[in-house]
């Protein structure tokens, strides 16, 4: 009998798509070579953290031989810090916020994980709109939660009230939305955000609230003049989970956040959970030395224009294959329609043509694949040729 | 209806007593003014980090214009850390290892919760020999397995196998030591750690093995030429559990490590396992800056001997007050027998004093306590007089 418990061989079976991507993604680079891979699989961001930085870490670096620099801090992250987010928070979320109000955690994947934790009761659902990152059920099933999935619009991905609300139940706990959209590209608009809150402020099953939490990495990254519209202010019971793995190109350091509505009913017991669970999860804090750079550089972010530019060359090479899509507003992902109408079909294909792209099923929808922009402006060029040839096999 | 969910509420009432402490020191500090208030209750090395962490500090911010130079990487850790990690611990566990053997973890605290993840079915049994550090029952519950534990020797703490064997039932799925010991400061024989895989090897409840993990995060820190014998040498089935909290006093960046046993049946498979739980519990990695630290500052460690100073000066103060305790060979913690017999009416008196200590139930074990002594030398010495103060009262 295997070493591993069964549920967690079960898993490894059904390993995600984007992990089996990751893989031919290596095997394929071995066989033609680094630069003949056209490798749209994996959201690891390639724009060079902001010079802010290397700036913060070379001065940290002269104060670490006091004691205690490096060492444990309360569980909720440097004070400092929680207030420095909370006045940026502020005027992004259009609530009056202070560091009581803030978590740091062990990026917005860790936060996810305390928040199920300190709110989920064995078999509590958690509604997401699909397609949703995929592992946003793990994080559920992690604290013995029921993740539970409500379509958006076809062909826009916006938000569809009427679908969420024929989702709710008398388990539901909380709704999980994501945006800029991983991986539509979609913002969710100030209407739809404000009509969802009045949704759920309107139900409580079993005497308690449903949350509204809103997972936003891609906060920074909006195209077009587009603006993210806040969540906070629209709804009592409301968290934002968020991140500098993409705005900072930070991913590797684990540095993320959770806010708190200051105005929600017993928030205190809510973060008192939040810390208890940060700890107790094994996070204990967030890396000590990623708080002291995000403090540091906090005005700063990854370089827009750049992936701009990457996004109008992808929609030229997909508009020349004749592959149709809804334009992304924010976030580094395409979600095009497959030619053909079967997702995997169509990703293979691509695959043969030395194109790596993940099957829309992989996000709990089918019949499109995703495509991450975060690669050079010329390996998205050069794939043109074979987005050409892949599509013309379902014409 | 509160915002957290039922379970949390409960753990939130019956919050540690090392925070109970905390917060009572922080009240004291306010109260009397930080020099007056004599803390031993908290693990937080006040020792500075070895001059290598500065150092790779500031050459790594050299390099963080680079694309990716804080990204993702596996989520094993960056392999050249997991292969000079193996190379270290080869040595200390006289076995053969490689980076595979390896995988880096947010701590010993998220490595303990990945394995736990790993191998826990719902229901599966943890044991460890009490006293015990007091997080592991909520790592193993957080898993949905049921933690137990086992007493040691009396007086001495030392293992005790038939307690052990005794504990065992078709459920047990790992047991769980801590070498050098929090709270009592006891290193487990060589010879004790082999019975103990003897005794393991020749159980298999249910045709499943029974894990042997060894958490270490005070392996560095043995005092009077005492050493830490190794694990993986003496059972198939054994892992360890490791961090640089303490020996690179780094607690705040969360960096620690698993390694398995290389001759262990099906060990791919667990190694599979535990980078997948890595994955899905939100950790994601280990912190990146953290990892380039560490591989930088592997030989190097905090200095060993301002611990040795602290323990003689300890010892002295508590010999002055006439309280007994054995004499702890590793970590930097006394666990000594509590005057009058009841552990938290002692902790009250101590405290009346200015003195912060842990009572010994807050570790599964009454009748003792601990003292913490990373805290500067003079601290221990101001403390002499409130000790035979507190002593007083019960003799």
């Amino acid at each position: 009998m295997g070493a591993a418990a069964g549920y967690i061989m079960e898993a490894l079976k059904s390993a995600s798509w984007i992990r089996k991507m990751f893989e031919e993604g290596i095997r394929l680079k071995g066989q033609y070579g680094e630069d003949n891979v056209y490798d749209f699989s994996l959201g690891n961001p390639d724009v060079p953290p902001p010079p802010e930085v290397g700036r913060a870490l070379a001065a940290f670096a002269e104060t670490t031989s006091k004691p205690m620099s490096i060492g444990y801090m309360p569980n909720a992250g440097y004070s400092s810090l929680r207030e420095a987010l909370a006045r940026k928070l502020a005027s992004e979320q259009k609530v009056s916020l202070a560091g009581k109000d803030i978590i740091v955690t062990c990026g917005a994947a860790g936060g996810l994980n305390a928040f199920f934790k300190a709110v989920l009761d064995p078999g509590d659902e958690v509604i997401a709109p699909s397609p949703y990152f995929v592992e946003y059920a793990t994080y559920v099933s992690n604290h013995n939660g029921v993740f539970k999935s409500a379509p958006t619009k076809p062909g826009t991905y916006e938000l569809d009230l009427e679908a969420i609300e024929a989702a709710l139940t008398e388990k539901t706990r909380v709704v999980l939305i994501n945006t800029p959209n991983n991986p539509t590209g979609q913002i969710y608009s100030e209407d739809q955000i404000k009509q969802l809150g009045e949704l759920l402020g309107s139900r409580k099953p079993g005497g308690r609230p449903i949350f509204l939490c809103s997972d936003e990495p891609y906060r920074f990254l909006a195209f077009d003049g587009a603006v993210v519209p806040p969540v906070l202010s629209h709804y009592e019971f409301s968290v934002v989970a968020n991140s500098f793995s993409k705005s900072l190109s930070l991913a590797g350091e684990r540095v993320g956040f959770l806010a708190l509505n200051p105005d929600m009913e017993d928030q205190a017991g809510l973060m008192a959970g939040l810390i208890l669970a940060n700890r107790c999860l094994g996070y204990v804090n967030a890396p000590s030395i990623g708080q002291r750079i995000v403090e540091q550089a906090l005005g700063a972010q990854a370089d827009v224009s750049i992936y701009d530019r990457r996004r109008k060359a992808m929609a030229e090479v997909l508009d020349a294959a004749g592959i149709n899509y809804p334009t992304p507003k924010g976030a580094f992902y395409f979600f095009p329609d497959a030619p053909g109408g079967d997702d995997v079909e169509f990703c293979r294909a691509l695959q043969e043509e030395r194109i790596l792209a993940v099957p829309g099923r992989g996000f709990g929808c089918s019949g499109a694949f995703r495509l991450a922009f975060c690669v050079e402006e010329k390996v998205i060029r050069n794939s043109a040729e074979s987005f050409v040839k892949a599509t013309a096999r379902f014409k």
